[in-house]
């Protein structure tokens, strides 16, 4: 995508582009639609979600003739990355505006939910999630918003992100398959085959195995609705559950067989290409990769250890007595909060809010590393850490040795200053809206007097939605709901779930004035 | 200091310049030694200070021939700046150790206190803080240990750490007198010279103007001594009092008039070389003192308008009756706080413990930018945050015209994109080291049953050592003390307002392996 920079900015193209994806999208509330009519719940929701797609989509796609490829620029591409992220979620309303049922009947709830869905947060602002309430149909469209989140995140992540250069997401080029064809349109139709293929498989496998755990009779509530929802939910690092508790309702055997699938989830999915291709090697000697596994290991072990030995735990609650001197529980809820806050994904086995401030403190440092990149996880990502590691011990190199010249080196390959450059940028202006945004939702809560947040309760609820990670502390932790907030506040988080998606960057491009100049 | 870098380091030579420091630092204990004398107090903790200064200072210097520069490497003297700000605020525990008085009789208090003093950071052990109790004397060496920090402090940031292009700090080499000198020690003596008189001059200036105020009796009890001990501590951006209440002890008509002198003391002091030389225009047009300025009048006008309508305070406490709708009192409160803070001080005309939420998290954000570059002024300081700030703008503007090239500007001059990383490096390392400490502090208070406090206020104690502020917020407020903190967390601080004196990467250099390799 280094076509020359048109001379304006041709907003129909762009627009004719989203009206193709949401034609697509039409597709989608057609399996909820089935669950409808198979247990007997009220139809119209899907039929209208999928209505509204159609008419939208088909009417926006002749915006523009997009089989004219030569027309979508560098700044088309960046407005169609954003602003499909702003209509898709809006149009992913109308089956709750419809339903009418619970706290989602409200649009701004209903845009938080189906926000938090699209771009795989997990944030929730159902009061009650329970399939008395909200029926089979509409709980499974919840998780569905999910997984399809994912595979759009995927393509952006790994074909559309590195060729506009947004916040070092070029080293990911390295690993991505089709590196050498040239025209954009060709290498995100072969990279979304392969990438869709991997994550369709791992879907299907992680289906099989929670509802084996039922065949088994170890997880009896696990039937296969449960195990469906929660595949959809685990591989795009989503963590919806039709459940209130989360993965904590199910048996410790699930629990255990999550956890490979949210790692599966956190890895960098071009890795897997290699592996079908006969070559293991070049996921076990990649770089980040190796830095993922490490993260986990470190924080899991820490956290465990803490759990085990009974310091990182609350002195208050019924677990205490179930899990300190325990190994099998220390380690599973040790390593299944951090993995599932490492990847993004966001389910819980436990209220870590019945954890102390050490074993908290730790998490909240896990909100900021973000799986791999190259996977539909969220937050800054570890091999943007690994390059401003890396960075940071050569600037104190060269500091010493000013005549020496070391590139910094991801692997084998020596990594552009440019783009150690971008990801130092990334990383600044991450912490940076983290920061700000902390401090906003912090006098937001002082106004609401339902919600009454801590200073790490209100830096959860940011790193929680702009690291798209889902649950955060104490009230709007993983077993409760972002409800209480107010509608400024949903709407604030609702944009930090858009522009942490879209690495921030991608959104900041299209909100500076020179963009629309010619 | 580009000389080929010596095949080991040859760490004789820095003890031998440590020497030379400690040497002349003997002459510093003999003003309070006067003042021992005339108020008829206990000579000995300065003549035992000043002995051992004279000992160490001799022994030392036999370690090598300082006139011997061509011994000096890059190593060696990043070995020298790390251990003078170790080696001298351990000299200048002796006269506490000796006097034997109150909380400093012991040796971490004792430490804390002199290094808060060399690093002018301004944090303070000090349990009661009053001539009665402590001395004439005694409280003038506290006063004059951060004079003597901001006068090596000025020569380290101006002539040393920009030949060592520590986090950016070339950028400062822009503005520096004598440029054209190559060899680093005439450089240093002739920069030196500038700068110390500028500072000297500025200092005499505050002591006449303070003491003015108690000759016209618009301040009482601002008497001489008051006077010179308030301006020994402005100038460094030191923030020690004689006063238990800091600033607030005085008349309103004197926080006026220490406004500005701190603001001066936030100054890159090369600027007023210019203004000296008959070109103000370099003051007026240059960059940093611009957005230090707007930073100054933009925080001031916020937290000032917050106070007026009343949303800014505490509901509780007495003041509330004097400052809403006050516009005097509001501004006054409003800017002294906002410029003790952004220019690192440290004084305080109130406690900002009776202010709510909104207005002390705004100060919390103050608490990074921490004055110009080229003052004794610490944290991250300004000129890196328009770097940051200017480099962010680029990155997306080269987002999307990938074709264009444009450096990055300070003023006319295009800034070296070396010195960009360098910059973000800092920023990163120090947000990281910021964020650890928190954490780290913040477990320390846990196991501390006469310390409890809220994240935020963990976080300034972390911000107020690593930066070099000095008060906090709560318990380690300006009107309060870092006492009750646990020797462990004591320490721990000694080592972030030493690293972060020394702008961090000086330190972290020489904790790097390669750094003793050959
Ligand atoms: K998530
Ligand atoms: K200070």
């Amino acid at each position: 995508m280094t076509r020359p920079t048109s001379a304006y900015v041709d907003y129909r193209v762009s627009v004719a582009y989203i009206g193709s994806v949401l034609k697509y999208l039409a597709a989608a509330p057609l399996f909820p639609l089935l669950l409808a009519v198979f247990y007997g719940e009220d139809p119209l929701p899907f039929v209208a979600g999928s209505a509204v797609m159609l008419a939208v989509g088909v009417l926006f796609e002749r915006a523009h003739d997009t089989n004219d490829e030569d027309a979508l620029g560098n700044r088309e591409a960046f407005l169609v990355v954003s602003l499909a992220w702003l209509v898709v979620p809006l149009a992913g309303t109308v089956p709750y505006l419809v339903a009418g049922t619970g706290t989602v009947a409200g649009p701004v709830n209903a845009l938080f939910e189906s926000m938090s869905g699209f771009t795989t947060t997990g944030a929730t602002v159902l009061g009650e999630i329970s399939v008395a309430r909200h029926g089979h149909a509409m709980l499974m469209w919840r998780q569905l918003t999910q997984w399809l989140g994912g595979m759009g995140i995927l393509v952006l992540m790994v074909a559309i992100l590195p060729e506009l250069s947004v916040g070092g997401a070029q080293v990911m080029d390295q690993e991505s398959p089709g590196l050498s064809l040239n025209k954009l349109t060709p290498r995100i139709q072969k990279t979304a085959r392969v990438l869709w293929a991997i994550y369709v498989g791992f879907t299907l496998l992680a289906a099989v195995v929670y509802y084996s755990l039922h065949l088994l009779d170890v997880a009896p509530n696990m039937d296969l609705y449960n195990a469906v929802a929660h595949a959809l939910t685990t591989m795009p690092t989503g963590g919806f559950s039709p459940k209130a508790r989360s993965v904590e309702a199910f048996a410790p055997a699930v629990q255990w067989a999550v956890m490979p699938f949210m790692l599966v989830a956190g890895t960098n999915f071009a890795l897997f290409w290699y592996v079908l291709r006969g070559e293991p090697r070049r996921l076990v000697e990649n770089a980040e990769f190796r830095s993922y596994l490490l993260a986990v290991v470190a924080f899991g072990a820490l956290v465990s250890a803490l759990l085990f030995v009974g310091v990182g735990l609350d002195a208050t609650p019924a677990n205490v007595d179930v899990i300190p001197g325990n190994a099998e529980n220390s380690l599973r809820q040790g390593l299944f909060q951090v993995i599932g806050v490492v990847t993004t994904t966001g389910y819980a086995s436990m209220d870590f809010n019945t954890w102390d401030a050490s074993t908290q403190t730790i998490i909240l440092f896990a909100y900021f590393l973000g799986g791999s990149a190259g996977s539909a996880a969220g937050s800054i990502k570890i091999v943007r850490w690994v390059l401003v590691e890396k960075a940071v011990v050569r600037s104190l190199f060269t500091s010493v040795h000013p005549d020496a010249v070391r590139p910094v080196r991801l692997g084998d390959e020596p990594v552009d200053e440019d783009t150690i450059l971008s990801v130092f940028t990334f990383v600044v202006l991450f912490l940076a809206l983290f920061a700000a945004s902390t401090v906003l939702l912090y006098l937001d809560t002082l106004r609401t007097p339902e919600l009454s947040l801590t200073g790490l309760e209100a830096m959860s609820a940011a790193i929680a939605t702009l690291g798209n990670v889902g649950p955060g502390f104490g009230p709007i932790g993983p077993m409760n709901s972002f409800e209480p907030f107010s509608n400024a506040g949903k709407l604030y988080m609702v944009f930090l779930m858009w522009i942490g998606r879209l690495e921030v960057v991608s959104v900041l491009v299209i909100l500076t004035p020179s963009f629309w100049r010619s």
